[in-house]
């Protein structure tokens, strides 16, 4: 059970997640670390910008304001 | 009766709703869990993209600041 | 007489509202709760999007910062 | 003479003022009170949208972050 | 000599200043007083828009978080 | 050394930089001041708009919120 | 191992990074310097601006509040 928000973001440590960015960026990787800002760090990442471009740039911080949404992978 | 803005939230936990987010984008889902920075997590979301494209996400957290609305389902 | 603005939401609680929100949307509603930062909570409302489309939501909550101004009916 | 800002807003209290708004909006109307938000309660207002349209909103509360501008009448 | 920034404001009060605004907007007039929100009170000030409209607006106040910069006249 | 990022602000005064900003604007000129909040006092500053025209503009103050970058000419 | 967010900065201090900014800007260069705010000092830094031109600008310091990402070099 998830009682509180950043409990989601506890259990996705070490797993696979999409990340989901403002102005139509989206991250997929291994979810490493976070804080209370939403910072992420984020291994084996995948940049899809918005036109659809993909760009591999392995172990990326990602800064909490730009985060709209973390989806852990099903 | 709803007397503080958060008791909606609230008396939605376990139900399916609507959240509406800046940019165009709303995810469908039941809500789980809430905290003061209207940070969401909701469980079977269904993201539809401002073009109408929709994607599964399963369980995801919400950053609170990208909320503008919460219609828990009628 | 309003001697302060929150005074106005004070009095409109049960009462038909238009709220304005950023990025063109608009709500009609029951106002039934808000707090300091304005998040909102507005019965049997009617959300108008920017192209004009209508959706009933019932119940919902309004984050504080997608608000641009509130006018209780006339 | 005006020594801080907000003495400006305090004498147009209960005189018309124009207020320009984000986004191209402005509101013409009777500035009854003010908040150190720069939350402002206009009477008998009337709001423009960007494309010339003019709505009459009665007595409304406009959120001080939304506001560009305060111009009481000349 | 400038040692802090907002000593370049208190030294251009009573002075004619082009205010540079977001969105396109500037403002030409006198500088009556400022806050350290940045907040400004201009006299005589001529409103210039994006498409290049002017209109005048006698004294104003500009909200401190719409300003880009402030160059009194030289 | 650089061992934090303000110490590069304070080695740049009394000299020429570029101070890249929100909205496609840049300001060269000689850097005078700054703040906590990157609030930047620059004099003989030319700024160029978005659309490539220069507009001389001597001593201005620029709201820190607004920079994107500062660099030291080389 | 990265427990916090901004441990991946510190191991990054002297090495290559790539740092996407907010509206289609990205820079190259050497890390030197970072603060809470994500206030970033780069060194022999190379910035892209979203048409594709590169500009070379020594050392800069980066406002925190711009950074969407960055990707120390792999």
């Amino acid at each position: 059970m998830v009682s509180r928000p950043f409990d989601l973001l506890n259990d996705a440590i070490g797993k696979e997640a999409l990340i989901i960015l403002k102005a139509g960026r989206q991250v997929q990787g291994v979810l490493l670390a976070f804080d209370v800002h939403m910072n992420l760090v984020v291994d084996d990442a995948v940049l899809t910008e918005q036109d659809g471009t993909e760009k591999k740039l392995g172990r990326i911080l990602i800064r909490g304001d730009t985060v709209v949404l973390v989806a852990p992978s099903l």
